[in-house]
Parts: C-alpha cells; sequence; structure tokens
C-alpha cells in the first residue's frame, strides 16, 4: 500500500546546514548544458513523433450514455465513477462578497467543477550523467491533448492509479516517490491545479534523485534542464504537469533584490486573501443554473466558458488498454501573461492576486492576464479586464517568450493557451491586486503550496527556460 | 471600509535587499531588554489586575432561549445570530480514510465546529523608545478567560467588529493594521486556529512599527520582548491571540543546522499531507450523532471532549457594553508538551504531523502531545496516545518550560491546558508521524500559513520566550 512512511535515519554527527545550496548549484549546471547524453535535443520531437506513431490512439467524443463505468448518480446528478474513485463532476456556488475579482465580471455564479479530493504523484526523476543532472521524461498520451503525446513527468499518478483501482499495470518508478529518499529529494510541494475547474486539486510536485541503473523503456528519455529549457519554446511538446514540477526547482537568485522585500510581498499577499471574501459552496450538478445538459455535453446557456462531454480512449502505452471518461472542453483559446519591466536593471513580472471558485485559500498568485477572451467579447470597455488588450496588441518586439502550452490532458480536452511574457515598461503604476516581483521570488515561493496558480507556474518555468536557453539559442 | 489596499509606491533606486536581517536584529535586542521604558515588568501583574477591577466585567450562563440576535436556524438547528456575522455553529462530519490521526482515537466522528469565515486582525504595534523595540499590549477582558483579563494584541478584531457589525465603538489602532504601512511590517501572515473546534478559521497575524506619537489609553501598555517573555512563564497571563503571533517574529539561527535539511522537512511534511485522506464535511448541528441538546448546553453522550453553551457578558472596555453569545466549553483540561533534546548540541523538538476536521489542508504541525487527557481515560493501554504518559509523568528535573494558558476567550469558556517543554533526550526513534525539528526551523515556517497549529505556535513562543528569560532570569 502506498504512501507508506519512510523512516528517516540518524547518523551520528547527524545536524547539518539546513539549506541545500548545491542542489540550486547542480540544477544552475543542468540548464546550462543543452548536450544530453542521450538524445539531442534536435532529435526529441522526431521521436516524440516516432512514440505517437509506436501506439494507435484513438479519442472519440460519445454520448455520456455510453460511458462505462460512469454515470450521473441518482439524487445530485453528479458525474461520478461505480468504484467513487477518481473524481466527480458536481456543481459549485461561487459569491465573492466584495468582488468581482475571478476569471470573469460576475460577483456571484454557478458552475460545473470536477471534484478529486485524492492528492496525486507528479514525479521527475533526477540523475546525473558525466557529473550533469539530466532528467527523465516521459512521451506519455493523455487524451485531451491536441497532439495526444507530450513530454511528461517521470511518473504522474492518482492515488488510484498507483493504488491500482484502474486495474490495470503498475505505475512504473512510482517507489521514487511515494515515499522519496529524503537523503535524495530536490522538490517535494503540494501544488493545486486549475482553480476555476477544480474544486481544491492538489498534486504533490516532486523531483528526486537517484544514483540507480534505471531501466530505460521506449518511452521514457533523459534529458538536461538546458534541453527541456529549449522544448518549452515549442508549441504543446512540454505538458502541464511537467511544467508545474519544474518550476519548482531550486534557482540560485543572482539579482541584487527587487522592489519588495520578501516581507513585503508577503505582507501584500496576506492583504489580498484577507480582503477578498470568497465563499465556494459544492452543489448537486443537477442544480446548477445557468448551465443545460444535452446527450454529449453539458453547456452554458450562452456557449461560453467551458463543457463537459465525454469521450472513449484507446491507446496502447497508457495504465489501461481502452476507457471511457468525461472530460471538460473550452470554449475558445486562453491567453496567459506576465508583463514584465526592469527596474533598476532586474527583471520583475507583474503578478495578480486572483480568486477562484476551487482555490483552497481565496486568492493565489497568477499571470497579469489570465483569461479565454472570447468570453469577455460581450463586455462593455469598460469592464475589459486589465492589461488583455495591452497583451493583445502588444508588437512582436516586446515578446520575450512565446509558446501555445495546452493543459491536463488527462482532464481537459484540446485546452490550449498562448503563454507570452510582454514588455511593458511603463507600466509603472499598477492597479490594486497587481504587484512588480521577481522570478527568484516567485521561486521561493514555489517550495510552498497555494502561492503560485498553476499558469504562474507555468510561466515562470517558461520565464526560467526563456533564461537559461533564449529561442534559437544555446 | 476596511480592508483597502495601499498604494506601494516605488522610489528612484528602487530594488533592496531582498532579506530583512534588521527586524531579526531589533527582535533579538527587544528579547534581551528586561526593562521597559513604560512599567517594569514586576508591576504588571498588578496593573493587569487594577484593569480588572477598573471594570466591572461580568460573564453569566444563561439557557439558549435567553440569547440576544443569537437563536437555533429553523431547518439545520445551526446557531447563527440574526445579522449572518461574526460565526455559526454547525456540524462537522469527519472521516479519516486512513486514519486514525487526530485527537481522537476514531476512524469517523461527528461534532459540533464553529464556523467563522471571516478573517480577523490580530495586530501587535512596535516601535523604538531608547532604540528598543517596545511592542504595546493590550489588557483585553475576553468573556471566557479564566481571568477574565490577559495581556492581549494591541488589535483583536474580527472583520465584524472593525466594520461595526457589533454597533459599538470603532476598534482602536485598526487602522496601523488594515492594510499596514509595508515599509513597517514586520510580520504579516493568515494562521489558522484551533482545527478541532474551528472549521478553517484563520486570523491575520501582524507587527507593525510605527514611529507615531501613540496615545495611551489606561488599558495599554509598552513592553519588550524580554518583559513579554518573563510574563509568559506566568500562569494565564498572556492570551492565546498574543502567542500567536508573538511566534510569528523573526528570529536569528544561531545554530549550525538541523537534523534535517529544509528541504527534507517540507518534504517529510508534504509526505504526511499527501497520506492523510481526511474528508470533512459541514452538516446541519441538528444532525449530528452522538451528541444531546438540552436547555443550557449541547453535550456530548458520553460527557467527554466540549460543551456548547451561552452565556451573557456585562463589561466596560469592550466595544459593547453587554451582550450574550454563545462559547464552548471544554471538558477536562489540556496537556499540550514539545518533547525536546539536544542533538548535537543543537536544540531540537518533536513535532507530531496532526490530522484535524478543521484543518485547511488535512495536517498542520502540533506538539509532541496534544489533548485532554480524560477524553482518553476510558480506552485500553494499547489505545493511549504516544509521548502522553512520558510527559505527564517526567520528573521536574525534565521540565524545561511550564505554564498554563488559556484558549480564545472569545470563543472558549475556561479552556486551559498545561503548556510543557519536556527532556526527552532518550527519544531517538520517533514513530511515523514525528519528526525532530529545530525552534529556528518552525519560527521560518511562521512566515507562512497553515504550517504550525495554534498550539504549536504557542509553544515556540513560550520555547523562544525561555530561551530569552528563563524563568526567575534577567
Amino acid at each position: 500500500m502506498i504512501p507508506l512512511t519512510r523512516q528517516y535515519s540518524e547518523p551520528p554527527g547527524a545536524v547539518r546546514a539546513r539549506d541545500d545550496h548545491h542542489h540550486a548549484d547542480r540544477v544552475a549546471l543542468s540548464a546550462a548544458t543543452t548536450d544530453g547524453v542521450h538524445m539531442r535535443t534536435a532529435d526529441v520531437r522526431a521521436w516524440i513523433a516516432e512514440r505517437r506513431a509506436a501506439n494507435v490512439f484513438h479519442v472519440e467524443r460519445i454520448p455520456f450514455a455510453d460511458l462505462d463505468q460512469w454515470g450521473f448518480e441518482g439524487a445530485t446528478g453528479n458525474i461520478v465513477h461505480r468504484s467513487g474513485r477518481f473524481f466527480t463532476i458536481e456543481g459549485l456556488h461561487v459569491v465573492e462578497h466584495d468582488g468581482p475579482h475571478g476569471d470573469g465580471p460576475y460577483r456571484e455564479w454557478q458552475q460545473p467543477v470536477i471534484k478529486q479530493p485524492e492528492v496525486g504523484i507528479l514525479g521527475i526523476l533526477g540523475k546525473e550523467f558525466g557529473g550533469v543532472l539530466h532528467f527523465l521524461m516521459q512521451a506519455k498520451m493523455e487524451p485531451g491533448n491536441p497532439n495526444l503525446v507530450q513530454l511528461s513527468p517521470t511518473v504522474q499518478a492518482t492515488r488510484s492509479n498507483y493504488t491500482k483501482a484502474h486495474g490495470g499495470t503498475n505505475v512504473k518508478l512510482v517507489e521514487y516517490f511515494a515515499p522519496p529518499d529524503p537523503e535524495r529529494v530536490i522538490v517535494d510541494v503540494l501544488q493545486a491545479e486549475q482553480g476555476s475547474w477544480f474544486f481544491r486539486k492538489t498534486n504533490r510536485n516532486m523531483v528526486v534523485e537517484t544514483v540507480d541503473d534505471v531501466p530505460l523503456w521506449d518511452d521514457f528519455c533523459w534529458l538536461t534542464l538546458g534541453q527541456i529549457a529549449q522544448l518549452m519554446h515549442e508549441d504543446e511538446t512540454v505538458n502541464m504537469n511537467a511544467r508545474s514540477v519544474l518550476s519548482c526547482l531550486p534557482y540560485h537568485d543572482s539579482a541584487p533584490g527587487a522592489l519588495f522585500t520578501d516581507v513585503q510581498l508577503l505582507s501584500w499577499f496576506t492583504n489580498e486573501r484577507a480582503r477578498h471574501d470568497v465563499r465556494a459552496q459544492r452543489i448537486p450538478l443537477a442544480d446548477v443554473r445557468g448551465w443545460k445538459q444535452g446527450v454529449e455535453a453539458i453547456e452554458h446557456e450562452d456557449g461560453r466558458y467551458f463543457k463537459v462531454l465525454a469521450v472513449a480512449v484507446k491507446g496502447g502505452n497508457r495504465e489501461k488498454i481502452s476507457w471511457t471518461q468525461p472530460l471538460l472542453e473550452s470554449v475558445g483559446h486562453g491567453v496567459v501573461a506576465f508583463l514584465v519591466r526592469e527596474i533598476d536593471g532586474v527583471t520583475h513580472v507583474l503578478v495578480h492576486a486572483r480568486a477562484d471558485g476551487g482555490f483552497v485559500d481565496t486568492v493565489e498568485l497568477a499571470p497579469t492576464v489570465q483569461c479565454t477572451p472570447t468570453n469577455y467579447a460581450h463586455l462593455p470597455p469598460e469592464d475589459r479586464l486589465p492589461f488583455l488588450d495591452f497583451v493583445l496588441d502588444a508588437a512582436p518586439s516586446r515578446i520575450r517568450y512565446e509558446a501555445v502550452h495546452s493543459e491536463e490532458g488527462g482532464r481537459f480536452l484540446n485546452v490550449r493557451a498562448r503563454y507570452l511574457a510582454v514588455d511593458a515598461d511603463e507600466v509603472t503604476d499598477p492597479p490594486p491586486g497587481y504587484a512588480w516581483v521577481t522570478p527568484a521570488q516567485l521561486t521561493a515561493l514555489t517550495r510552498h503550496g497555494h502561492y503560485l496558480n498553476v499558469e504562474a507556474r507555468t510561466l515562470l518555468a517558461c520565464i526560467n527556460a526563456a533564461a537559461a536557453q533564449p529561442r534559437g539559442g544555446a
């Protein structure tokens, strides 16, 4: 039965320095290394395509009635698995007492939401080759990925997965993560996922090192951080879970400081959490107002936001050969952007203290802009989201980073967003709820859960990647 | 309307060091100073007694039917205020899927719980006198305090308080805290309170400095940390809120390290959170099984745990002259203790990763022992709580710190516990769920919410106080 605890042994002369500076040293070396021992970066794309071809994957939309093991629960209308495990799709009623602050112009709304109380594992295994840390990435099929196969962590498994509720195969290499060897942990933190679609979902983001000989299956590949950084410039190549885990890696802060001290930043964040009064209550899916249920989809009455639908999946390298499941599909593509500014020569990004109904604690730090523009197209100009037009209208010369990434392919169907970092030196006076902070400050916060939302973590990983390996660089 | 945001100004040459070492320097100086400019420590007890005498306070138990503005809500039986504000008393159904881990031997139970979604402010104002930081403490009456008046933070106010839902007076000095001047913030963090009695209650723990001339009302007194440390050795003198705020002050780590690196400690904690699967669901108070409702109390059928009851309060220095309210009264006194051990000459305390139904996120770090022993007296020996007998049987020579403190007097009636730090050099091999960590590591974690529970914060404040000013020292 996993997870268990592991005995922490206590050697004589046991006290050691609290800080692990050597981890950050080795992360820096890996980020500076673009020649991996296992595969050339230029060959990774072909390898992913080859993995895609080696297994026949097929994802097909089906009516809810054709779901196997899944169905609508009698009284509530919630979508549940017969085993009671995995996740459910329920309703959520959100009231922002002094809002609106969320991804929408409303103070009160109802919506479907995914409830997944189990804590899953997103684990990347690290190992030194030639003195340089490499990370074991998996070419993994997920039914909701637009291109099906992307680079994922070594292990991504729900608790139901790795305790075999699937009835499928074991999850490879999970023994390195549940629980990890305390002498070899680099990252281990619970982080939340999309607060607008998940109700308080968290996963365990981990990087654990090994000195073992690890079998190299066809779907796995050792890459340096410098290689992964180059791949982060490619569209739809590094999956959300990998981006999230990578964002939590320790980096040295080479800057002389920041606009705010860390105490001031935490105080600003505390004030943002305290001044928002968001009450989110789960309700039966059948009771959700403003949404309509059809044979193949549950959708918003005005056609906005997202749809709940069902798919049948047949694939070869997943834990189970074929299955059906519900997924969420967004209406329109997202835009996720940090404004970026040099202050006294130190790069800062503009974070937004964002409230979402699904957050564990009211507010998390989000990118400057995070939305699906079509959801706002009907609104009068005065209700436009701050900085959205600034980002959409930015000249190419202002764009420091740009790529299209897709979100969690195990729960979302073709949910894509353009991730950007946009120069904005003229934005010296941000409105309430926004603050200029350094990437190093964000990195420090990723040691703890519930500070950076998943979109901010993706963008932090992108910015770190762009700093390590600019597009076309190496 | 409070709280608002405050504009963070951006001076030229704006980037500064992220760390605030000078705060810790000044905290250390204040902790080393036992002669305050305002009052001798020896006179504080008499001053508190004088404040107690200067105002006629009277707290009387009343039948629920005599509550004014409060009553049982029709369908749910929840105890609510007519305004819908302050707090409610509802039911909670807790299931520990792989438990038990909480304050009891059960995997599943129901109980009444206080739901208080508003974030209150617990703020201590600091100011330098003669180059030494002093802190403005208030001699405050709270109806549930055994001795009514204790030292509290400068400001302790629910949102309803300071936005005047009471219809009472303004809260003095709240303008320093909501929001604080970012240039003068020393502590600002959301921390949770009792997870066995509150459902996800958090308060904003703050220390803010000023250079203003602050009016000195009769109920206020400037004290150094060294003075407060001496007072922490007195029974029922420093209230829970003050202890909680003081625990969050920054201290330098003078030790060479710890048994675990900080990354290892966070990983151990993450594993504890991930391996517990606690589902807590609010239910109507009327539906709670195992509890019975009488005219004057709601109590457990076996007479254990606590009672819900009602009181009438008449007082002179509170925001409102007289009122009635519900309170919780515990059955029996608590024992809260850290085992303490020197490892390579560095003091460590044994923390317990404790699950409570009211925690925001499953588990928080608790003292080694935290319980009301009478609740366990009926259990067979094999179900005794770990280390409880060790603490109860400890020889006086092993006791490094001991005092009786009472819990939140605004919600709890005469809830007292004996707080201890007990030498335990022989406990080298703690069971799963327990870990040896240094007080400095705990202090670092108090910058963030939901790591240390309120009892651990009290004990950390006690240990810091005992280190700064041993009993009888100065």
